[in-house]
């Protein structure tokens, strides 16, 4: 198979980070005889620095072909006093919408090797935490109009009946090859968007009889996540409340670190990128988690590319790493080995 | 001191952690010969059971010649068929607004006795966990435009310069007879409110040279709750944001029975309630825990009567409560005296 991958490095661990996961992207190729073509594409800060746009028209240009893109981590303090168009996060988010993005999924795993690292109290995360955030991506208030006028700023949070079917249907087909649960979590006491969810959400359930679909307020998904996330399957939310909950959750499992992202739309190239972000503080001493890119790597494989073989086998290999005990800084603990970014992606490289 | 208390008992639960709440209130009369007038108003589910409507006038009347109001819990499943614009948390919705409530105080403050219900791990809670949310509650998304048009549903979120003045003055000032911190919660990288908010909350800060003042993006904050909650002192936000992190807040506490809250204006009038709901399914069986409503009245004395010692002698009555080992049963633990709604109440009572 060849399939062309943007590479998006991004600012500070960015670059450490995704050199790690091409390692793994080049021991698949060789593995299982595929070729990836990889295209660098400036984008945020790195964009800012080299050509004074967060994101030019020519890293457009290179996204729009490309079949999948891995991105490391955009942003950070360097960039604060740009005007706010030319924040490195702006491009994040032109980036979705020029690509069509509008479904982030981001898991919330608790890696049994890893669970002292949660904040949570043993009798919870023994139960086990293992859901997917379904986060709609392009629209809501991310992307309604923003307006400041005078002494009043407005920002509008809108949403159709199609940008909440197509967000839904990929919720409840991600239920469907999972435990079959569905949590919609809205304000429908309150906004009029959360009410047309809750209509279109349920209209479209009809479809899935296998998924079972409750509703719960945000304000109370915000407990039950703390209170026990072992209850959800699938989170399906929209924009800004998924952006709240799932940094909630992966904070759950204790390692934000080892967290991947996937955001898709209606064709097959997807963006996928760790959820955690550019760490400012340990940039360039070699101590960035590489995990979490590795593991968007093997979501690439397995939602752009079908290839679920070699999603497994990265996924597997990971966790063999983690059960050999190696750590980077942010995973240490008592009696683990403690390894640098570049090992660690080694490592990973050795076990596939 | 003469003063006129609007009780609102509400539904479910309601009635009973408001009776037990009552008899505080009339023992603090006693105790320190004040005067209390207690107006019974209906609203939420019980104005519509007696009248059709959430809020009718006559409540409305009398709520606006009260010195302060005292709420149970509002809603619950016999009023879901009920149409948008009557349902019991509408009510709410309209006291607050009538009744210029800008300004949301919920502590999150683990009690040490029951530090074994808070969901995070020993390590953390042995930190503390001690801070208010500074919750604005009469702006935002909540009172922005609703609209649903053919296929789409508009909710409006805006701010004005002196809306959030007035709120950030409170969080300041709340600052300052605490541990002079204050950390503002918003979106600035997507929302033009919160950039108007991070611009008059960081001039407003002069004015305040003995608190220090930082931001934070939301989703990072819903992380750190649950990371560090010992890192706040007050939290400022805006409404939406404010409803999901102090739901959040108060789940780590572990004890959401025994939260207070206060809802105050620029009048002294203001409006106490428990933080937690109506519970249907403990309704009627003595069994709901009606500290939070108890400690909702020593925010009463403190914020609308100015009545310091009284407040203080409320809280000191249900520490001393909590540490004779009574508990009612959502705060059960082993080796504990398990008692009822009025049980605790009495208890309570006897102490002051
Ligand atoms: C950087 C920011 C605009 C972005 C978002 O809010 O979507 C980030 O928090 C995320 O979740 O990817
Ligand atoms: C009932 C609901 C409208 C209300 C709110 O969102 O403000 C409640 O959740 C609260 O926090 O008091």
């Amino acid at each position: 198979m060849e399939k062309r991958i943007a590479i998006v490095r991004g600012d500070y661990i960015g670059p450490e980070i995704v050199s790690e996961a091409m390692k793994v992207l080049r021991c698949i190729e060789t593995k299982y005889d595929h070729t990836f073509i990889y295209d660098e594409v400036l984008a945020g800060g790195a964009a800012i620095d080299a050509t004074g746009e967060c994101l030019p028209q020519i890293s457009i240009d290179a996204l729009k072909q490309a079949d999948a893109v891995l991105l490391g981590a955009v942003g950070g303090p360097k960039y604060d006093s740009q005007p706010a168009n030319n924040r490195p996060e702006k491009a994040l988010l032109r980036i979705r919408s020029l690509l069509g993005l509008f479904a982030n999924l981001r898991p919330a795993i608790l890696f049994p090797q890893l669970a002292d690292a949660s904040p949570l109290k043993p009798e919870i995360v023994q139960k086990g935490i293992d859901f997917v955030v379904v986060r709609e991506l392009t629209g809501g208030i991310y992307f309604g109009k923003h307006e400041t006028i005078g002494d009043r700023a407005v920002d509008e949070m809108a949403y159709s009946v199609d940008e909440i079917k197509r967000i839904a249907k990929v919720a409840f087909e991600t239920a469907q090859v999972r435990h079959h649960k569905v949590t919609c979590v809205d304000k429908a006491n309150v906004l009029d968007t959360s009410k047309l969810w809750r209509k279109v959400v349920q209209e479209l359930a009809k479809e899935y009889p296998d998924v079972t679909l409750n509703f719960m307020y945000v304000d109370n998904a915000a407990m039950q996540l703390c209170k026990d996330p072992s209850q959800f399957d699938v989170i399906l939310t929209e924009n800004m409340f998924g952006d709240i909950l799932s940094d909630e959750a992966s904070m759950l499992t204790g390692t934000i670190g080892t967290i991947g992202s996937a955001s898709l739309g209606s064709t097959s190239i997807g963006m996928y990128e760790p959820i955690h972000g550019s760490a400012p503080d340990i940039a360039g001493k070699d101590m960035a988690n590489p995990l979490g890119t590795i593991l968007s790597v093997a979501m690439m494989m397995r939602y752009s590319f079908h290839l679920e073989k070699e999603a497994k086998d990265i996924e597997k290999a990971v966790h063999a790493i983690l059960d050999q005990g190696y750590r980077t800084a942010d995973m240490m603990s008592k009696g683990m080995k403690q390894v640098g970014c570049q090992e660690m992606g080694d490592l990973v490289v050795k076990q596939i």
